[in-house]
């Protein structure tokens, strides 16, 4: 990527960051400098660069070197400086509003993290500690909206897909709004944005302007899957399991489109999760869906879900191929489920507090080489926790595919490891093969695809 | 087109129509029988067809032959039923919401506008006294708002242009939202909905919630070219003419883009109030312009414009190739010059009470070959007044592609017969040729173009 | 009255006079000179003085009687300049939010009514062209508001009350303003004052801004009982027969407190109305209510009602002493039937259209001499058209009390006669009588009342 | 007080309390039963009895000793259970909208105290770590809006004046309503009230829906000075200190009103503070004033401080005697300076942090008799650390007549002894004995003042 157009500015906020204690604002500009300046910068950087389509997080860092941000105090309250920002997130020298809302988010979210993390209240030993902290996280964003019917779709997907596959989510984010749903992503583009879109025009059509665009994100993430304009909601949650666990917690169903490592490693995670003996009676909406042409990539999924982790995994979604309406109609009619069930169990609307998550999926999975090749993958282990396992091993691959550590850890020590027993190792090993040779690993502009894995039967 | 989904039902209305007096109600339900029916049950399917692409209103008409619409006095006002109405405008059995206004601004302006020729007061024999009803006509519609700032651009071009084209209309459009400008459009597809499209896109990204998307329309043209749904603000203007005087009036500032013969029609409209002596000092941003692939049509364009009015009539407008965020910025500049000018003279913002618009520009044109026959293009005419004939010219080519009265005439006395100063017919001829070579005569579905007019020097 | 302070200066519209068409501006500007010029001057005075407590038109108009109002065309509208208006009406300079609002209300309702009058489609010849009329002067002044549930309690008793009287009052409009009730009264002081004051109170408790606090007046009674301050929609009928169908129409239950000669009238032209055999089975709540001090007055006029219309016009209403929960409990409940009927009729919330008032009750009553001279009033007559001919009978000492026109006829022809059956001149007498004892014949600030009737029986 | 009516009902919370985590659910529970229950259920007494006239903590606590609290879990967060609590809060069963928001602003505040008491980072030992406490207490309570311009009149007076001087602090409020100030005060009767209403009713005649009616309170007088049903906004503060700086923070301009100790109090707390020579270029508006017949009560405290505290500490504040509209114009004149200051040194408008007030005046003052004993009154003070200590003699007095602590104190060992300086502890016998005589210590509906001190000169 090539040296690009800069642009030095100055911007205040808006919202919740308007109002600050000194002690805060000396905080804020104490991140100026400290460690969690690196931090922020990232995001910003990631922020401006919304509409580009580079997922590559080294790239960027690297387009952009001379990229600085300033925290002042001053004008009652802070302002952020710009050095040398990327000059398409400007119009006419003004940042779009959407960009500074994100901004501010970005700065919001990193801050309070740090703050929430520095209280002694905070109990990250705990499952329900855990649970309480991505709460937190979630309310300080103004995410939690009390009273609101369940309408919240969190879709999952790649963000490197086909043509056909990206106007399909399209489609089925057009149905989805057109019945008054709202979405949620990861929030970067592709999968992660065509729902959105379609969704922004029914909405529209509806005459409905409330409709929610909520991108969840986290830091490691971010610089590779920039924001899509469209989100009007962003939180930037601190590692991959807290966001993990918000979108389960926070969307009300989910449907899966054809996507790579990233996306099998979502869906195996809300498997684990629904497969637990305690979640057995609970209604999560949950569809596997895709044009005609990802038909095979469907297919294939579902039945290594079938090979690995049985048929009573296949039963916790259903898969509908090339049928957007159809979608659009089994959600609603899933929602009203959940809608019944919580009013019946007392649970919130806004938070599911009464969805079950073991600790194990809680836990940051740190991809080292030494982590990822001690990974258990045998048959013998419950199903939820297989499937734990899985989601893992998927984790790992989409470290080394597009995070800059991971990146770095591979250019140090070569490809992971991944070993297992046979009848796991096989299908997994198929799966991935397939999203090579169906381009589901490829990186956009990049050249052919280096698997950053090696699977050792 | 093959006869399509349908499907019964009723609706109420929200609005302006929700209060009514008994008298009223009664009127309405006299129009479910007596001569106004014809014209809302026509304006009523097109409005329902929003969405589909033939832009033939025969076709559409004759699609949906076994379509009605019955006005009811029931549960405290009226409603209306449906009988075999096009599926496509609903979801689930529920009207969407915009077709549903869209429906009730149709049946508002249908009434009031014949409520008001009813009414002793309106002078539609002055010149004044048109531009009264219009202004009442838009009022009623609840279109003209006090206070605001001017930020309205119309915007003009071919509903049936190529795609390049139609993406920089929506590059164009993106580039006005993300400066804050509304949209208006004579709400088609094509250039009426690309613009729209863009903007909407961009009032996201600027949190601009309350972006406008006008769509004006008449009766005679509507079932050709649906209102897209995008549009938020629908008006059917009775006549051609009061629909032109309404895009003058109410617009800040005009972009043209590539099209047809009802392109050409309105701007020749324009060009012709422009050059008036009156509107000498008066500014009115007007930007032909259009991507790197139409700079053919554009230089076409400009030059008959050149060879025929002259290059006074040039200097009306600026012409900017492959540039939208220039467009932009010029239109920005612009829009700046005409607030001060209407400060300056205590205009509102709302409706351009100054610009001159002479008598002969209000008069419907009646496109019957004897009228055709006799209009005068002569270059000994005072420019404005060239124009306006010139404008007749298109406005008759139009009426005999599209229009149900034009088509009808056509089939039945066969081409319409222009002649005149060969200075003039020998680059009208020409003009027209390219339109009909580029494909911009030609009817989306159809067969190739039979031109409804011969040129006769 | 002295000289009061003046002020010089110039207002500029909101709501619905800031777009008008330049013909409607030139209509305005000729009413700046017209016949309609003295009208709307006296009605601004009136307003310009509201919290002053003369109610003696006469008085007004002669305290200031070199004030002046411009109609000004400029500045994209209009723009009214008042010359030695009261100082009262401003702070530091600038008038008063709700002034303005009235004062432009005041301009709206006179010169829509003129130009109702001027049009052709308005038919005061005929019950129902009245009754449509009435509808589009209220609706013209958006106080109809479609979909909201009956809530609008009207209140009617003397302007000139005790102020244990006017402290029942405040309780009572906040008894009915906690349970969610909105108040309409003739907006003047005293019984027109106290209801809305204690619903403002009661409304700002349960956090409810959208109390509404509706005026309806008259151009012949405006000056003697300028609109109190909290007035939020003021609407100023033609006459007082339009004026007192809209108050039925308009109003979903009213509430008669003590008052004098106009009090009667109101609540003996209510009584006509629903003692008309079409009206037997439509629920409409009326209380008759005061203080524990007025329980003379109360029984007195409940007794005269007895005595003249008979038991059935005694069962058309509840006499409630001294208990404002209670009357706002059977305001409640009573306002749950209206809601009932009118759904299970279809008829709209917003106006009361399955009302039958016969044309009788609709035309004005000039109170000339020999008009009161001749009303019949006899116990042969049916119940409604005696009630209509007492009301008519109190309509005249209401004129001649403080109407302009009326106390110049007195001064002129001295009282006047008033005769008929003895069975029902001697309750009359004995009721007028009464009033002047308890004083509520009394003009505040006045000597003592000299009667301008005499009853002869 | 004799045992009232009381009712049983359970309310669900709105705002802030609506979404809460687990955790905080089961944190409020363990209040239902900890320590903090005993204060949250004397502030809900309090609250409940708004309305009610008694301000002495004891009498209402006695009169509903068997009132409960109960806190649930359930319907997704939590809902309060009510127990015998006073009717007069309830409308046909229904709690009135105030009381319920004024309840849960209560537990908002008494959990949020404690909460961040717990909390690690708050530092109550610094000068700075108490003013950002109490920054964040206001901000939780959302009382703290960027980009308002300064426009919060703090009014400061007797809870207990004559129907004068609440008539008069009506009128100052109405004039400052009427230049579109808000209002706050310490929210209970008397002062606390009068300017509140008065600005309803301007604000309405403004048509200002916006308008805000600030109460500020602590634990300790809140069942004495329950909350007046106008209050919109109602804070609870932990004690006395940080309820004072809240004002003096919050308020951009003070009026003073004639009242008792208690005023004195607040009157002498912020002299103190604006004498600080850090102070000296701090434009603070403040104004004593009283009606014409509480000239003798404004001339005496003028003369107080006079001869206690010297002529630049009159210079201070202006006095105005029976003008309300030159006190609201006054006002509007220093908000203006307030409002160039901020802008000049960048400083918030919501919460005056460059106001330096000593660490003396932020630590509670506990009126012990040994601590009331040893307070220093010498001229040698510096003034502003003699105008302290004075205003900690006002408060004792304040405690010993309306507090529940302080009552029982006086009970147990008799009057407080005060000695000091004998040119200070004259005046303020004489001060003190003006307060008895004009009946400014006398509670109401109680026997004749039995003083709860002694000054011993």
């Amino acid at each position: 990527m090539a040296k690009r157009n800069t642009i030095d500015v100055s911007v205040s906020p808006r919202g919740s960051l308007e109002t600050l204690s000194q002690r805060e604002v000396q905080q804020l500009r104490e991140t100026g400098s400290g460690s969690v300046y690196t931090l922020f910068r990232q995001c910003a950087l990631a922020i401006l660069n919304t509409g580009t389509h580079s997922d590559n997080a080294k790239t960027i860092l690297e387009a952009y070197e001379d990229f600085e941000v300033r925290i002042h105090q001053q004008d009652r309250g802070i302002r952020l400086e710009l050095l040398n920002a990327p000059a398409d997130a400007f119009v006419d020298g003004h940042m779009i509003a959407s960009t500074r809302e994100m901004l501010f988010s970005a700065l919001r979210d990193i801050v309070y993290t740090q703050s929430e993390l520095d209280n002694a209240r905070i109990d990250l030993e705990s499952s329900q500690g855990i649970t309480d902290y991505v709460f937190h996280l979630l309310r300080n964003a103004r995410t939690l909206r009390a009273g609101v019917q369940p309408k919240m779709v969190v879709c999952w997907g790649g963000h490197s897909i086909s043509t056909e596959e990206y106007k399909y989510t399209k489609k089925v984010g057009h149905e989805l709004g057109l019945r008054g749903m709202d979405i949620c992503t990861g929030c970067g583009p592709g999968v992660m944005k065509g729902p959105m879109k379609g969704a922004t025009i029914a909405h529209a059509k509806q005459r409905n302007v409330e409709g929610r665009y909520l991108g969840l994100t986290e830091p490691g993430i971010i610089a590779a899957e920039a924001p899509n304009p469209i989100v009007n909601e962003l939180v930037i949650l601190p590692d991959i399991e807290k966001r993990l666990e918000a979108f389960v917690r926070v969307g009300h169903g989910i449907v899966v489109f054809p996507g790579g490592a990233g996306t099998a490693e979502e869906f195996l995670y809300l498997l684990g999760i629904l497969m637990h003996p305690e979640n057995r009676d609970l209604p999560f909406p949950l569809i596997l869906t895709g044009p005609r042409s990802a038909t095979a990539f469907l297919e294939q999924l579902h039945a290594f879900i079938g090979a690995t982790l049985g048929e009573p995994a296949q039963r916790c979604y259903t898969m509908i191929i090339d049928d957007p309406a159809e979608v659009a109609r089994q959600m609603t009619a899933g929602l009203e489920q959940v809608k019944q069930f919580r009013r019946e169990r007392n649970d919130a609307f806004h938070f599911n507090w009464l969805l079950k998550i073991e600790e194990g999926f809680q836990h940051p999975f740190d991809p080292t080489h030494a982590n990822m090749a001690s990974l258990r993958l045998n048959r013998d282990l419950p199903p939820h926790e297989l499937a734990a396992n899985l989601r893992r091993a998927f984790s790992g691959i989409v470290a080394g595919n597009v995070k800059d550590k991971g990146i770095r850890l591979i250019e140090q020590h070569g490809p992971y490891l991944i070993s297992g027993d046979p009848a796991i190792m096989k299908p997994l090993d198929e799966l991935l093969q397939a999203f090579v040779e169906q381009h589901r690993m490829k990186l956009p502009g990049g050249a052919a695809y280096v698997p950053c894995y090696r699977v050792v039967s």
